[in-house]
């Protein structure tokens, strides 16, 4: 035991294992690959420069193999869905730009071909998709309508004479938008468009579309623009499609959800029609885990930069006449790095219990609707919170770096602009955590669907309605550690992971039971009257949300640290660890300590402990900041950030040995203030 | 009287006056200006053209007349201070880099001329400076010193002989770095370098050195890079300026604060140097000033696009089968964008208030030193909260539209990116609030500043060991209002000013005096150990100047609340002021409840109404918010954002008529989910 001692000695690579989780492999193997300058977007390219190198890297991935792990053995793949998720991610590493291109290409077009079509299908598109011979969109959103999608206006009206699909755009609105590889690359693309045929309306349905010829002549009837410039993404050809009644075949449809017979009869093995389009968007769920993902990738690279400057700057001679303090030794400067520190930890350990819920259910091993919709919650929930978090992560490094973190080639404004987008396509945040909530409430009172019917369920998207059995397990929460608050709160241990546990898994539950109750008129309403309750309460519900998820992070945190620690071969990385889920464990506590105050969860004497115990824990953790970065596995030809790699370093010993030499000089210029301190002592 | 009213019927032009102060004409003169598209950069223009057309700007400033009001009227000025940087500020309607490169030509190149510079000086260069005849740099920010100005590197050497200065930059990290003007158009620079004559070093002081000749080609012994891209301010040409033995006349050393004769005997009005070189400094205040007032107009530019598009989009249809519902009906919505009109608020009325205190300084109204350090500590609190304020704006704003706010043509992620460095630049934020908390503390207990010797001033820049007298006014506040934290808070209106005054600077006094108590001991301790002390508490300290700061804002704002009210002629603007008023205190009070509550100044009963007193408040603007964003003054040729101005609301319009006329038809297809309900209920 080595209790107390710091710096701890700490292995980086063992905690490298805990964050690259079950599918390291994977993600390793991708690591290396983006090492590949010919993958790195050109310093000062222009736009189209941006798109071509991004494109050229398409093909470097799918020569990686990686694109056909999630097919089925039958299909020359390995059934293979979460190692396949997770080395996608370290695309992040190359270019988040790469990493969007090859989720459109891949993980969406290919996918919605993989999981939506049937076989003749599959044999038809989709080792061209998954090659990337075959450049493909997914054109869902439109400008009218990206988070109601179930609301998309385009139609597909079937025309049983010609046996052929009438895609068709009716106005401005309805123009598919934002969408990935259109606006110069994608052949064809995947549309979502009601489906039309007999007269009735089937809702949202997909279809393969032809857009350009081989030439890459945009085709007769359909109108494609280019989004131009946008926040970050630049190597990204976003663009808009519209379709002035434009004609597929019937075989066109991907049939998986939804089919259509040679005289027009519609059929789909779900009969619910809202059912059916959940499911169908489900099997898309994989956009959103990656993206969870790929955010933890961008905050660790961000950190990594801004810690390893902070260990080289130095500025103000505050302990020392002669030699200037480093910014790590700064309190100010750990308060800022360090909490952020622990929550990539907790995003990167939570990322992995996903994969776990999101391989299992995709690989078939636990089909269950249960699972399914877990996977649902978690990738949302997890989604909208490490999205923000890699926005805030990577501003805050920016500012660490003073100006040198404002200059493009030290990668932190590159890597915000493109993160940016994150936070608001595959799910608006707002939208994807107010589906997390009414999940929660579903689970936490079934006769509160009655609700659903009202108007609830359409505020928030209708999804909810369609399911009632969902395991947050918040309901558990409350009875199992009802105790622990009165109790462990006073003693006197701030640190007690139960304590944590119980405040935080108490404020959710409380949460969860007061919005509830709050929206229980609503069943007996009209629709316009429970829409307004609800709205009344849509802020709490969000706020919820959030404290659920981040208690599903923190416990995902302690779990791993727990293991860690009963393993016993490494103590001090179980230390270390331990000292991470506390910093985060309070941090939360600390930031939502008006409500555990409000609710008298949290006794003022213990409460003022926790700042000072979160001071004291981040200068613990400074000590061994570059270890931490370390275990992100990240090398310079990640970080590409001259700052980070040295540039700093050698400046400031040029700078201290030119110093030495001139205080040994007998002709270097005294200081004015010393000359005026000497004359005062005479 | 129409209490109660909502929506309230709110004149924006009243608003507009509140808004824009005292200084309002200028203001609305450079706003008029701002819209002439030929100051807009170029959509798609590459970095050339985007510095091309900023530089063309500068003319267009020049010509304006705006840039010789603080001259004295002997020169040709109305030595009108506040006047010119009121309409300065504005020109961020135009472009941020505008304002950035009018900012380091008039007033830091031009300014430093005129502060620093005497009546010869004057002659010589302030009018081709101050018509933009003379393009120049202001060289003082080196790669190795930022923040730590007194610490710069580069030698300005006497030589008797030859009457000249001798400019040396002795290593790589003393490298004049971020220096705008310099990559592309400077033909002169203000560097600040160590003075060194007859071998003492008197401290940093300015010269004026040229950098380019005529046709534009570097001096020789002048080395220039070119910083490329940064995060924003593309049309600023940054760059880095090294000098090898450069001489320039002796002529050429601004002599306001040290003069050398021609056989190099040293003079300065100011014996001590560190006083001597703070006062040179403040003379430069107003780059700080100027950027508090630009934070507004980002973040009023923000708003405004958001809050008309969250009017014009539309999405779920929640309350009617029929009619998506807006975004500003939505909670959360309101809750995102209320607050931050609120803040946007205080920051515009306070920072008049600032104006008010730099007009009485710079033109000579008020030249004593307690109304030099208010300006001072004001300038540096109010740029760094409200240049936050300003990055949290744009961010939520830019969330708040969904994909449309990602796209370059919605103008927000262009602002982020603009704004971004304001919060490093001309004063890091972070060391800039930690020059508030000393005044702070050398205000709250005079027997501190002992521990200056020490090292805790040294830890902060020095600055703070030169004063002893400071107007923070903290120790009066607690004297005044000690009472009403105990009565008031336990009345029913939570809504009440006094409460929140009381609540918000019980909270500065009781944070300051936690400090200075807890770094008593530093006084007897040697300059580690003092320093490390400080550091301990380096994170309070901040916290406490945060409090302060925004403490004034409030402050500032319920004064103009009071003072609209008083004068009786616009009810319900007074009413919509003070929603703002109780929005902007309750949710600083909200966003520090667990402080308030952990030190028993809040009852939890109390505290609990603050949330929905919130979401109350917000429902209320919300309604007023078009009047809101009205009242900021800009139009469709600042905001330049289609999203803002119809473009949304077309294509809703065309939507709705389409399916209008769709309902109409006959032949128009049944949903599915209809003929499912019809068929159940048969």
């Amino acid at each position: 035991m080595n209790r107390g001692k710091t710096p701890l000695t700490i292995d980086a690579t063992v905690l490298r294992d805990v964050l690259d989780g079950e599918w390291a492999e994977a993600r390793r193997r991708m690591r290396d690959l983006t090492e590949d300058p010919s993958l790195h977007l050109p310093a000062d390219g222009t736009l189209e420069e941006l798109r071509a190198a991004t494109t050229a890297g398409i093909a470097a991935v799918a020569e990686s193999g990686l694109t056909r792990l999630p097919l089925s053995e039958g299909e020359g793949g390995s059934n293979s869905h979460a190692e396949y998720v997770a080395g996608f991610e370290e695309l992040v590493a190359a270019s988040p730009s790469l990493q969007i291109k090859a989720g459109v290409q891949f993980g969406l077009f290919g996918g919605a071909i993989m999981h939506l079509g049937n076989d003749e299908q599959h044999e038809k598109w989709l080792d061209d998709a998954l090659s990337g011979r075959l450049l493909g969109s997914f054109a869902m959103t439109e400008i009218g309508h990206g988070s109601d999608v179930a609301e998309v206006a385009t139609t597909a009206t079937y025309d049983a004479e010609a046996q052929e699909f009438v895609i068709h755009t009716p106005f401005r609105a309805a123009t598919k938008e934002y969408i990935g590889n259109a606006a110069r690359d994608a052949r064809a693309a995947v549309v979502f468009s009601q489906l039309i045929t007999n007269g009735v309306n089937h809702g949202v349905h997909a279809f393969v579309v032809p857009v350009r010829d081989e030439a890459g002549s945009v085709v007769d009837g359909i109108t494609i623009e280019d989004d131009g410039k946008k926040g970050g993404l630049l190597g990204v050809d976003n663009g808009r499609i519209a379709f002035d009644q434009v004609r597929v075949p019937r075989g066109n449809l991907l049939t998986r959800y939804g089919a259509v017979t040679a005289d027009g009869e519609y059929s789909s093995p779900i009969d619910s029609p809202g059912r059916r389009f959940f499911t169908m968007l489900g099997t898309l769920v994989q956009g959103r885990v990656s993206l969870d993902g790929a955010a933890v990738v961008a905050s660790k690279l961000a950190l990594d930069i801004a810690v390893r400057y902070a260990h080289d700057r130095r500025q103000f001679t505050s302990t020392s006449p002669v030699e200037e303090t480093r910014l790590i030794d700064y309190q100010r400067h750990q308060r800022r790095l360090m909490p952020l520190i622990s929550q990539t930890y907790a995003n990167a350990i939570s990322h992995d219990t996903l994969l776990h819920t999101f391989d299992a259910v995709f690989s078939g091993a636990d089909e269950s609707g249960e699972e399914r919709e877990l996977l649902e919650t978690q990738a949302a929930g997890f989604k909208a919170l490490s999205t923000w978090d890699a926005l805030d992560t990577i501003q805050e490094s920016r500012e660490a770096c003073g100006g040198a973190g404002y200059m493009d080639e030290n990668r932190l404004v590159g890597l915000y602009g493109d993160m940016d987008v994150y936070v608001t396509f595959e799910g608006d945040n707002t939208v994807l955590l107010q589906l997390v909530g009414k999940r929660l409430l579903t689970d936490y009172a079934k006769e509160l669907k009655d609700i659903d019917f009202g108007g609830a369920a359409r505020f928030i998207g209708a999804q909810a309605a369609e399911h009632t059995l969902f395991r947050t397990g918040v309901a558990n929460i409350g009875r199992t550690i009802g105790d622990l608050v009165t109790t462990s709160v006073r003693s006197k241990r701030v640190r007690s992971g139960k304590v944590q546990e119980a405040l935080l898994s108490d404020r959710v539950e409380t949460m969860v039971a007061s919005v509830a109750q709050a929206l229980r008129p609503a069943r007996s309403m009209s629709q316009a009257d429970s829409a307004a309750l609800f709205n009344k309460h849509q802020n709490e519900l969000i706020e919820a949300s959030i404290a659920y998820i981040e208690l599903l992070k923190w416990q995902g945190l302690n779990t791993e640290m727990h293991r860690v620690e009963d393993e016993g071969r490494h103590p001090d990385e179980a230390k270390i660890l331990r000292r991470i889920r506390d910093l985060y464990g309070l941090t939360l506590i600390e930031k939502h300590m008006g409500w555990h105050s409000m609710h008298g969860r949290l006794p003022m004497a213990r409460a003022r402990l926790i700042g000072p115990t979160i001071d004291s824990l981040c200068a613990k953790l400074a000590e061994n900041s570059l270890d931490l970065v370390d275990s992100f596995g990240y090398g310079p030809a990640h970080r590409r950030s001259p700052i980070a790699d040295g540039a700093e370093a050698k400046r400031q010993d040029e700078a201290r040995a030119y110093y030495r030499a001139a205080r040994a000089r007998s002709d270097w210029p005294v200081d004015e203030k010393e000359l005026r301190k000497r004359a005062a002592r005479r």
